[in-house]
């Protein structure tokens, strides 16, 4: 097979692009594959895990992952707590801005920096309020010691009124599991003002059950960490996955498990040993929104 | 102040060389600064919070955390799941094997690969044998729905008989808290086994509570991850560290939590504004055993 | 200004996405602040340099330069010499081929590896004599002591039957300098077969000479190295570029050249003060073909 | 072969601290196996090509190369023209200056950057005098037309009186070849003043004569680029190295040389089949200098 170099015309379709892209080599190559084999596990009717790491709502992903949700093209998704935070913070009103570089190394107590994007403390400040209220009420339901973190942030997405993933997820059935939801503001507020404790045992049980009821299935990973190994170890009892794919800038000769690549995975049956795999190295901020578009452009066409 | 090239020559002593190191430029100079905060924290007698993320222990770093521990140059270890785990099954007798470049997309079902270090299948199943021998134990004991990380972690090391630093963490009443503990084999074994929740509340009080009592205090973060932003969250409600250094593979311009400069913790007061920090871009299974020898022979001299 | 989450739909515009992701945040941010400047300097009608390194001939790019060559969209191009060698590969009739994962470590004397990229040795020898008769030509013409690069690469091109950057540039008169040219089987056939020696002496004043006259300046530099450094220090005795955009895989904190920010060459003056600047830190073969659609869609639409 | 972690005592020789590395994993493992090589190339008296790329004399690292010339422990050196010109400038007084890091966006015209070091304009404009007046003299000696590069850094060296790798080349005979001289600013004296022009086929030849010649082989290769290639290239004719070793930063997935493989250089017959390789992903800053005390210690005790 030939690398074929793309002949770049006005108006190309997006798809398109990315399919000739699929011919050409290194990370435009892979990116190519990323994309086909996401749409062959949504044509195939796949169990689709999304797992979420890196500040993805920050950067502006939301409505990308809003899209996947509400068009239930993924079937359950797997988040760092932080982008939970973040995405309940947007949908109370609040905005992330543009940093421009000049206030790079501000010292404003009521700014917080993520990278080149900032938001208000008073953000935090209104998430604590939402969180202490939700509280009252779970407590007067007769939730008081333990949750799951799924259930708990479907709890939070029945009370929100704006557009949002998390009023999505809720709307849909589709659970959000945040194996690290204790390790940002909200597991903060718990540990302070309650003896409610994040049940992952549940959250867990969930994932084992995808996994053994799924025919076909398939994982597209942002970034790594730890929504990365909590979707693919739910998949040690069962099967593994046909479909595996993953966005990251992490190298794998660091020997972490951010960079590791598929065939590692392999190597523990988190995969099955003849999964479809692709690894894209790119930032998923250029790579996210581009594969979006090429699975609704062949939805529609196909 | 100038560059300074150091004269190599033979016996040089390790914290000498990274004494001229810290004269000289790039991540060189770094790791000079980084080994010198290290020891000002430790010399200082600050609350020292170590977080380690990367396979540090397939890697072959468990016998310098367990100095660090035995030592009590570190107030707190914060790890990954994965690191307790690998730790307990080398604790258990089972050892990481060094892969050869030509098994490394080996095709052998009873072989986990982590890089370019294996380790057997056997070893985790003994680790759930100990697991559910634990949860037996602890049920007898009335702990049936809740325990905290680092308290789970101090159960385990009671029963290990090896040298290890799960042990010596018991031994010195250092608590190990692992907020991805139910991200492993161990979580799994839990959901699977019983209903017994690892309860978050408490380790971040825990933490809570050592950052309000500390007078001074250190952290030394390695590789980044949940360790990182769950040890740096804790001190959200306190005055903010006094030192601070990183060791990390990651870059900031990805945007992502694990290679964030310092200097956006400061933005969120997790440091104190005029914080001593340092940030090396390197693999810690280089640095790691250089600063922990720094550390070391300054300890001697001074 | 306040982060903006695109839309993502069916059917849309590349232009217009990445006009939305000017609107986001890491290196999506980047890759629409690098367009959005690189589509100004061609609007701008300014002198516009283009730097090359990293094979990316062999990935698949050539068509996109031929383009920009082609339709003058850049004023010359600064080139490895491994990517005119693998241009004139592909001149000659041979192909580059995609490797298929499990020949990556192959055993095959008659092939040539560039990551995931093959190219047969026959290619080379078909160079080789390619060269071997250009010499002879040059020679009848009294052509025996010295030559620029760039007019021993019009001499290729004006002998070039087939598509090719190198015969479009010949043909435009759009020179390309390859300041490594020597370090190529040219240089090495060069060497064997001649005392022909690469007058780069002649190639900085043409850079310097263009600098000069240019009314505005623009630097579009994919992947650093040498290309990058050639071109920036021939600014160093005019007035810096007005506009200078840069895509690489490197890190600045490495200190090395092909990740160094753009601010530190506005230290050295290469850039001027208040030079229009962007950095995207991606893999070129993802970042090129967007921007080269959306240069193309707006120079139609504006 | 099992994973054997180190035990960290004070006053552990450096030697004795990397031949454990090499029992770890990751790049600390990586960092053993490529001193252990370079020792043995020495040891068995091959030809060491040393190549060095990235701004490593600004860095601090000029007395290593001093030692390794003036011990005769490489052949010849492989440099880009930046580290011959910051040699200069330190040989000939001036000093690299640390940053500070509020200086970092400096606002001085007289202060040229690199990362987060230092150097004055009027460096470069006493380089330029000293250039002139080397000019004046080759030309009195005859020498108009072409010089190869090796024989002009000579000449430098002939003529500096301070301590300096160049200076210690020209003494022991070591050549240094540097095929980017001319993209610095000597290349651009040159340029200016005179139509000197370097005959890097002169160069090409120095090279594939040591080739020819030498029983044994090896090659370090700092930080790719450039001198990488054009060392390896100089073994196209010939048999291939027998040892290489690599300190790099970047990554194989992006496609470029400065990341490539040693294997991918296999691929190309550079290497020989069954040659020793090892690459450390690092910054040659922090392995650099371990790499020379473990040379000078082995030495010393073997």
């Amino acid at each position: 097979m030939y690398v074929e170099s793309p002949e770049i015309k006005e108006n190309i379709k997006i798809s398109d692009l990315i399919d000739q892209l699929s011919l050409t080599a290194f990370n435009a190559r892979k990116l190519g594959e990323v994309a086909k084999i996401c749409y062959k596990m949504v044509k195939d009717k796949a169990t689709v895990f999304l797992t979420l790491a890196g500040a993805m709502v920050p950067a502006g992903m939301r409505n990308i992952i809003n899209t996947f949700i509400e068009r239930k093209i993924v079937s359950v998704l797997i988040s760092t707590g932080a982008n939970v935070v973040h995405e309940l913070a947007e949908a109370l009103g609040f905005r992330h801005k543009i940093i421009s570089s000049s206030d790079f190394n501000l010292d404003n107590s009521n700014l917080n920096r993520v990278y080149d994007v900032l938001i208000e403390t008073s953000a935090f400040e209104a998430i604590e309020n939402f969180i202490e209220k939700l509280l009252n009420d779970l407590n007067k339901n007769g939730v008081k010691e333990k949750i799951s973190s799924y259930e708990l942030i479907w709890e939070i997405g029945k009370r929100i009124n704006g557009k949002s993933f998390l009023k999505s997820a809720y709307e849909k059935s589709i659970p959000i599991v945040s194996p690290t939801l204790h390790d940002s503001i909200i597991g903060l507020q718990l540990s302070v003002l309650s003896n409610l404790c994040i049940d992952y045992t549940k959250d867990i049980k969930l994932l084992l059950d995808l996994c053994f009821k799924a025919k076909k299935s398939g994982i597209i990973i942002i970034g790594g960490g730890v929504p990365k190994n909590f979707a693919l170890q739910s998949m040690l009892l069962a099967e593994g996955f046909d479909y595996a794919v993953q966005i990251t800038t992490d190298s794998p000769h660091f020997g972490g498990l951010s960079g590791a690549t598929l065939e590692e995975a392999k190597s523990w049956c988190k995969l099955k040993k003849n999964a479809e795999t692709a690894t894209v190295y790119c930032d998923a901020t250029i790579v996210l929104p581009l594969i979006a578009v090429y699975i609704l452009e062949k939805l529609k066409t196909d």
